[in-house]
Formats: C-alpha cells, sequence, structure tokens
C-alpha cells in the first residue's frame, strides 16, 4: 500500500476490526446479486441478512449494524420495504448505503433513486454512467454496464458528494472514492470482474460490512471495501481462466486475505 | 456407519432408493438459496421444482412427492403460497420440512412460523438458535447464523418434536434428529459449510426428498439427507482452498456419492 | 461443422457478430436462472438485463435490443410485467424468446402460456414434453425434467412452429429446431447440463442475444445458439467431474470459444 493522508488506519486494520465484529448486515438488493452477495459477504467476514419486505424490513434495519440497498431488479414491494428500512436506518444511526443500479434507464428508476436519495444514504456506489447521471450530467450507459470511464465520473462523483453530504464511490478500471473534499483512487482488480454479474452489488453489501466497522469514517471504510475486492480480484484472476473460474477463486481469496497481506498488497492513493 | 438401532434399513439403502425414485419436489424457498438449493437436489438425485405462487401453489404440491418450505426471505405473497402448499400437502398425506430461517428475528417471522407450524409439518429443520427459540427457550442467534451450539438445543429439540408430532433436526457442527423419543448424531461436515451460504436451506429441500422417498419414516429419511451432507462436506472440504472451491466440490461429491460408500462413511450414532 | 443448407452465414460468424454489438437483452426469468442466465449472458458477449415489474418492463423493452421471458417462478406481478414487455417489444419491432417451463404443469400456468403466445414471440424454446404439451399432444413431463426425448417432439415442434409463426427450438440430448418449413439438428453437449439447474433457461437468454444480432433470421440465430451450448458443453464436460465443477468451465469455454472454433467444431445438421 502507498500510504496516503486520507488514512489515519490502515484498511488492514479494518479488515480485521471487521472480521472481530462480524456485523449483522441488511442488504436489499436484486435477484441476480443475493445468493453471490450473501457468499461474498460471508467470504470477507461478515453475516449477511437478506430482509427485504416492507412488514420486517424496518424491523430488522433496528437489529443490524448497517443497510444497503441495489435497485437492480426493482418492483413497488421492494421499493416499499427499502423505503421503511432506509428511514429506520437513519433514524437508528445506522449507515446505509445505496446502489442506484441503471437507474437513468427508466422513469420509474429515476423517481425511486430520487425517494431514496431524500432518506440520506451515507454511502453511494455505483459505475460511472450512474454516477454521472446521478450528479445530473450526461452518461452513454445502457443498462447495467457503464459506458463510460471511472476518470470522467470524478468531477460528477465530488458533486454528488457535497449535494448529498454522502461518500461517492465510483468503481471501475480504475475506482475513485471521494467525501467531496478528500479524494482516493484504488488500483488493482481485472478485466475479469466485469465478465461476473453482480460483483458490484457485492461490493455495495460489502461497503456496508466496512461502514458498521467503523461508522464514523464511512470514508475509510469505503476504501477498505474498495481495496479488498482490488486486492483478492487481481489475485484470483491470476489463477482464473476466464469468468467462470475467476469465482470460486475469488471467494476463496477473499476468505484468505489477512490483514498484513492486505495493507501490503492494497494500491490506494490520494487523489 | 456405526450401526444404531435407530435404523432398521441403511442411509445407502435410502439413497439409492431416492435416486430411482427421482422425486418431484416442491420448494418454496428463499431467494438465496434457489439457484444452490436446486443444484444440491439434482446432485443427490432429486427432481426440484421451485413454484411458490398460491396461484398455484397448492395444486402443485398434489403433483409433488413432498414439499418444503422456508421463510429465509418472506414476504406476504410468499407466505400466502406457502400456506395453500402446506394445506394440499396434508391434504393430500405429503409429508412437508418447515426451515424456519431467523424466525425469531422480527414479529411478522414469528406470526408467520407459528401460522406454518399449525398446518403440521412432518419435520422442522433449524439451527441451534432457531430450534431453541421454536421450542420458546432463550437463543442468543443473530441474523441467519447460529449463536448457540447443536448441543445446547437437544433438549429444546426433544420437546419442539413432542409438542408437534414431527421430527426435529438440529444442524451445527454435529447434527441432531430426534422424533421425541429416538434420538441421534451424526458427525462430519466442515467448517466451511457455514461460509458458504444457503447450504442450510439446500440441505431442508434434501430432507424432503428423502422424506418423499421414505414417507413413513421421517425419521430415518431427515438422519440420511443429513448424514449425505456431512459425508459430502467433508469429502469436499478435503480438496477445497476455501468456501469458493468447496461450492463446485461439494455437488460433485453429493453427484459421486454411491450408497455403499455412504453407508461405510456416514457417523451415525444414537443418542 | 457439417454444411447445412439451411445457412448462409456460419454460426461463428453469428457468434463474432453478437459479441461485436454486445447486445444489451431483457430477461423475465425465474429466481432460480437469474444469476446464472446472467453470468452465462456475459460468458457469451451479451449485456443481460433482468427488469420485470410493469412499471418499467415496457418502457426497458423498447431500449433493449430483444426480450426473454421465462415462466419458471411465475407470479401474477411478474405475470403483469412480461405482457407489458411483451406487448412492447413487438410494437417495437424487437424479437421476443418465450421459455413456457412445465407449462402443463397447473392451469395458472397453462392460462399464462396461452395469454403470452397470444403476444406472438418470435422464437419458442422447451424441452421435449414442454413442446409436445404446447402443440396440444400428450407428454410424460413432470416439472421442470423432460419425460420425452427430443425425436418424440419434431413432429409437435412443427406444428406449434406454424400455428404461431415461430422459430420453435426443441432441446435435449439431440436439439432440433424448425420454422415449419426447414428444420436442423444439433448435437454435442453432455449428460452433465440437465444435472445443473437453469442451463435450458440460460440458452433461452443467449438465444435472445443472437435474436437480437440477426432479428430477420431467427432459425439461423437460434440454431447458433443451440450449438454455441452444445460446443461449450461438451468442452466443459471433458474436464468436469460432476454437475459442480461443470459449471465455472462452462462459463470458461463459452468465454473462450472463437468464431473459428465455434465453425469448426459444431455440428448441425439438415432435417
Amino acid at each position: 500500500m502507498q500510504m496516503s493522508n486520507t488514512f489515519d488506519g490502515t484498511p488492514g486494520r479494518l479488515l480485521t476490526a471487521m472480521r472481530a465484529k462480524n456485523p449483522l448486515v441488511q442488504n436489499i438488493t436484486n435477484f441476480v446479486a443475493m445468493n453471490i452477495a450473501a457468499n461474498v459477504m460471508l467470504a470477507a467476514g461478515a453475516s449477511p441478512a437478506m430482509v427485504h419486505t416492507k412488514e420486517e424490513s424496518g424491523e430488522f434495519a433496528r437489529i443490524a449494524t448497517a443497510l444497503t440497498i441495489n435497485i437492480g431488479t426493482l418492483s413497488p414491494d421492494f421499493l416499499a420495504g427499502m423505503k421503511e428500512a432506509a428511514r429506520a436506518a437513519t433514524e437508528a444511526g445506522r449507515p446505509w448505503v445505496l446502489d442506484p443500479v441503471a437507474h437513468f434507464a427508466t422513469a420509474y428508476r429515476r423517481t425511486a433513486v430520487a425517494e431514496l436519495l431524500e432518506l440520506k444514504p451515507a454511502i453511494i456506489r455505483g459505475n460511472a454512467s450512474e454516477i454521472i447521471a446521478l450528479a445530473g450530467s450526461r452518461s452513454s450507459g445502457h443498462g447495467v454496464d457503464s459506458g463510460d470511464p471511472t476518470h470522467a465520473a470524478e468531477g460528477a462523483a465530488i458533486a454528488l458528494a457535497r449535494q448529498n453530504g454522502a461518500i461517492v464511490a465510483v468503481t471501475g478500471e480504475v475506482d475513485f472514492v471521494t467525501d467531496g473534499g478528500r479524494s482516493a483512487r484504488i488500483m488493482g482488480g481485472s478485466p475479469l470482474m466485469p465478465r461476473v454479474t453482480a460483483l458490484g452489488c457485492s461490493l455495495t453489501c460489502v461497503t456496508g460490512a466496512f461502514a458498521a466497522t467503523a461508522p464514523d469514517k464511512p470514508f475509510e471504510a469505503t476504501i477498505a471495501a474498495l481495496a479488498m475486492f482490488a486486492v483478492a480480484g487481481e489475485e484470483a484472476a491470476a489463477g482464473a481462466d476466464g469468468p467462470g473460474s475467476f469465482s470460486p477463486l475469488f471467494l476463496d481469496r477473499l476468505a484468505a486475505l489477512t490483514g498484513e497481506t492486505f495493507d501490503a498488497k492494497a494500491r490506494i492513493v490520494a487523489a
């Protein structure tokens, strides 16, 4: 890791603390992501719970240590549960993370994300097209894949962070994280990662686990989550023959990553 | 296998019979489990069908040879479908298995499980915290992971079995199965198994497949299902580097397990 | 590939064209299939989007280049979204593919499929039992597995194609594709494939990606999709120890398959 003035701990110490806490994180995510996200959470060292219906999502959000919300396969029932949970999390002082998947694609999605933004996410994570569109700029995204490179979204990310008082993370070939003032870039990962579905969604859930561990340091928590994916992804890709063999290796590397190795391998620079 | 007076057949013979029957089992399970549970069922030798909506769940329950119900990602629509199916299964004389995932976590879940229990499951499978709470005792569980060791749940399991006239299975490091009179413990498995999501949910589905094969012997059927997971899990763990590589190996071992090897390796003792 | 008079291009050229286009395909599929189908699409070279709710499914169908609909875990909410999307796709001149999973099993499913057929799918893909029953004949299917061999469904497939003005594909040990006039058989694959859940559902999605690439040649597109599965499945099975290790290898082989290798290995004959 290249030391950065944005850190007073290290990502490795945060990882060790996260595993010691084994935080219970509530994830209201999409149907594509549910299984891989839960496996990624368990491998990383957190305790995932997928609880979405409005009849219990608010009650559960008060038990969980963090909440993540992902609109990938949105529907009115899920949206109602998301709002209940987000309100309860905010009331209980729990951080929550928003993943605005392809929010620009339809009117229904745009309205839903506008409503969720009002409920004050602590962290917003998306690809470049999603962040550019969310900040009100023009994006070239189509569907869930990003049509824009991350560096094109840095200005939008900073503006979005200031507008919402939230940490904003843009993930892609190089990741970018900002709180509106401080910013950092994270290198690593592999071109195989966008060829495996729902890894971005899974990263949103892991971001929740780190945020639960350091709720007063969401900027550092977000960086640690992204860097963990970058390191484990790079390691897994070295042994993979394609996107299929990548996935089991990635889970193994997440589980095997120690705090020390993490600090040695993470490539984080202040931006 | 250490012979036990609780068996007049052997788990290996039950496995061979299950595969010959290739039972069609209806599973109303959670979104996290649906894919892995179906793959586990196919690997074990059963024919899974995920049919949940109340418009057809009852009709389908009369076609299927067994039903399993898991409340992991509960919602009103799914709960309505579960009740229809459970009623139809009971009327048609089909065994059904209840998996009360984290039922103690919210009021909504507690009520739902109370309603489902009234519909007379033949078998109840849970982790120690779930079984302790279901029997009316105090548990230390949080979310879907068990905070209690299985031996702490043995008394609760026996009480629950007697209250409901059902087989109760507590799974964990050592599994425990009871019909309220006879009891058995099953050894095996691997510490990697709780680090892979929804294996417990998948086991519930496989329990349904064995129950469909020996509907008059739900105690023996439950033991066989748990022992199959214990043997295949132990074999898979021997070749795995972590939770990611464990899953494909586990499916391979389930598929490759013969009745003879199963009988030779199963560690079941009367309790 | 054995040359066939049913082709004026080659499957390899279609594959290369599909990857160049990276078509955005909307899939309204079942909960079991969502993750593996998205991974199969990404590995093959397409861009999947799972967008199902009626509040946005029609709007999204006008953005996507093709639509696939699969009734595996049907419910009223999903059915409403399917109809909206199918209507919009047809209006926008986009091809859509119907996968009538176990449509014969319940009255609810039979009615739903009849309604969907009226919305004019370009392609229908099913197993032998599903196609036989859809053509109005008697089938021996139970649940999602086929009780009938594909050759028994060839007459039904031709009749169904003529009734609906659609391409009909019957998949199994040998695949059969017909437009009611021309027909072809595709050889390859592996007995491991029906032991992995939702590969048929995933194939339906990939058929949508090829149909989006050659919307004026749905017969050739369907053959290419089936042949791609047959070649990659055969290659993956050669290295697999069971259904668990098959899946990652299959994704790797889909991603690694070049147009040239595809043309060299595809076994397609006019029927």
